[in-house]
């Protein structure tokens, strides 16, 4: 399967490092941004002055920078929407106005992490934007750093979509040698699993604050029983079982990614950790640049919770409810974790 | 429940860092070893030289160590075995015979991890030396260094036993603030997924030797295969598709012990980096103190391979075939890497 030409809306770190292997299964690749002088700069230099790994790296030729984001979608066959869950419902009102014309939809490939304050996963912010429309919807997950990416590092991610054609289009635009893409049916899963990520990241930032004292055994623990969290969630949002089973490439967006949590580069870690050496959380916020998806989403998970309650009456969700805690009831860092410690029902 | 006694026997860094946790429940703990000089050390000095770690902290008052294993079993209500896979056979069969006269078997806790050369796993051969009797064995396994324990840090370990009796005796003898000890059912899955554990750590050591260029994401995505390599292995040995399911505290022992692979403190990923670097596995087994189980057990997971088709055709271990092409049949790290990456299904 050829690709001509793919759009890639966003040209943050993870959108740009994206044009790489794009570049190389399709002729043309537009990558678009609303940030005129970012897009002035890439096309002048040729590189993206954003991330110091992007900015020691030329551009692959396929790829030119444009802020017409109707011109960057006109006649793609792929459209990657790289922006953060907040960002999402405005990108995807502007492509589905430049889309209105069209005789079909390009697939439309969503790497975001996260919900949106409404508790929408992104597959669902996208649908709605193209109300009457069957969308081509593909969620890419999966424990990929963009300078890992750009590095030509061995990645691998998987492509979830219900419509196995359009899985295929994302394969073949994205996978190559070092980056291999595995197919997968369950959208909800997926997202889920990536929304209660940033929450973890969260917590490993936390806990770094304490020093040398959180051992790679403890670490190791917490990564166990949070992945039966995000399975718990997922199972609870529609996401299918076979996503947190054995012996399924979707691991790769659950336990995967969730091993590349305790990153300092993270912002969700950093929020983490500035929250836990006692700066309020608003503060933190403002500090950081960019945006730190785990404090929305630790509150909008928190809110769907009862809602899910109301059908899975067990579900607990104890890491995320501690970083709700955190975040947004004024809870002490030690205080959230003796909590947890202090479980009764330690088995959860 | 009390516990009024309990041995350990093997004094090596995991043995020795248990008697913490035990003493803490136990009033009397029994440390054997059969190295009369170790012993006189440990009783002289209250403190196990072989370890930096163990070397800097006194044993608690409970702990003596013994050289006579029938003094250190007497009496004892539970029984915890800390030897190599390779040593327990003999250390099983002094067991049996300083219990023969006992009316009722102790509870056995084993923690090795790995098979025997004849492919027996380690509740396989403590059931052989003890015919005719049912034996409380209980699995322990999960992410905890020796170290992290001795050092009070927050840890969870699963005890899997058929027997729900024998995993609340070890769960009374080890459990406490620090140390979580989730109960679980199903012994043989958890210790498939141990002994493929050795052989993904020689996995990580070896690409450490191709340097910075393995990347996190290539790691994670390393992780998230094997999690899936380590589940068909334990469903084919006959372990139970639950402890690799979702939601299970058995995932302590799966991804969470595979977390801990990467780790330069370990001779498996010592083994690895040496193998890699050009050394012949025969010369770099010599080199490495103690024993390194990957090298065998990569030797006996893939001729029990052979077996488990005749009822699995399909059943692969791409990492682990990795691994005994390197160790036993002479191919060099690089052309196995290649022969993964260039696999036509990459889709296990």
């Amino acid at each position: 399967m050829t690709i001509a030409k793919t759009a890639v809306l966003g040209a943050g770190g993870y959108g740009t490092a994206l044009s790489w292997p794009l570049a190389r299964n399709c002729r043309q690749v537009a990558l678009w941004s609303r940030n005129r002088s970012l897009v002035d700069a890439i096309q002048r230099t040729r590189r993206n002055p954003r991330y110091s790994y992007l900015s020691r790296r030329e551009l692959p030729r396929a790829v030119s920078a444009t802020s017409d984001l109707r011109a960057a979608v006109d006649g793609a066959d792929l459209v990657v929407v790289a922006v953060s869950a907040s960002g999402l419902a405005d990108v995807y009102a502007s492509l589905s106005a430049a889309l209105t014309g069209a005789r079909s939809l390009p697939v439309i490939v969503g790497v975001s992490k996260g919900l949106t304050g409404d508790g929408l996963l992104p597959d669902q912010v996208c649908r709605r934007a193209f109300p009457g429309r069957k969308v081509p919807y593909v969620h890419l997950a999966g424990p990929a750093f963009a300078q890992d990416i750009v590095g030509g590092a061995i990645v691998g991610l998987v492509a979830a979509s219900e419509q196995p054609q359009a899985r295929s289009v994302a394969e073949a635009g994205l996978a190559g040698r070092e980056l291999w893409v595995y197919p997968w049916h369950d959208v909800i899963g997926v997202e889920a699993a990536g929304a209660l990520r940033t929450v973890l990241s969260f917590v490993f930032g936390a806990l770094f604050t304490f020093g040398d004292d959180v051992s790679r055994s403890t670490k190791a623990f917490l990564l166990s029983r949070v992945v039966a969290e995000m399975a718990r969630f997922g199972l609870a949002m529609g996401g299918d079982a076979s996503t947190f089973g054995h012996d399924t490439p979707a691991g790769l967006a659950v336990v995967g990614d969730l091993y590349l949590c305790d990153d300092p580069g993270s912002r969700n870690w950093q929020l983490g950790r500035l929250v836990a050496q006692g700066t309020p959380p608003v503060d933190a916020l403002r500090q950081l640049q960019g945006v730190a998806e785990s404090y929305n989403n630790a509150r909008t998970i928190r809110s769907l919770l009862e809602h899910l309650r109301t059908t899975d009456p067990g579900l607990e969700l104890p890491w995320c409810e501690a970083v709700y805690a955190v975040c947004h009831a004024g809870v002490p860092v030690p205080d959230a974790v003796e909590a947890i410690l202090a479980r009764a029902d330690r088995r959860r």
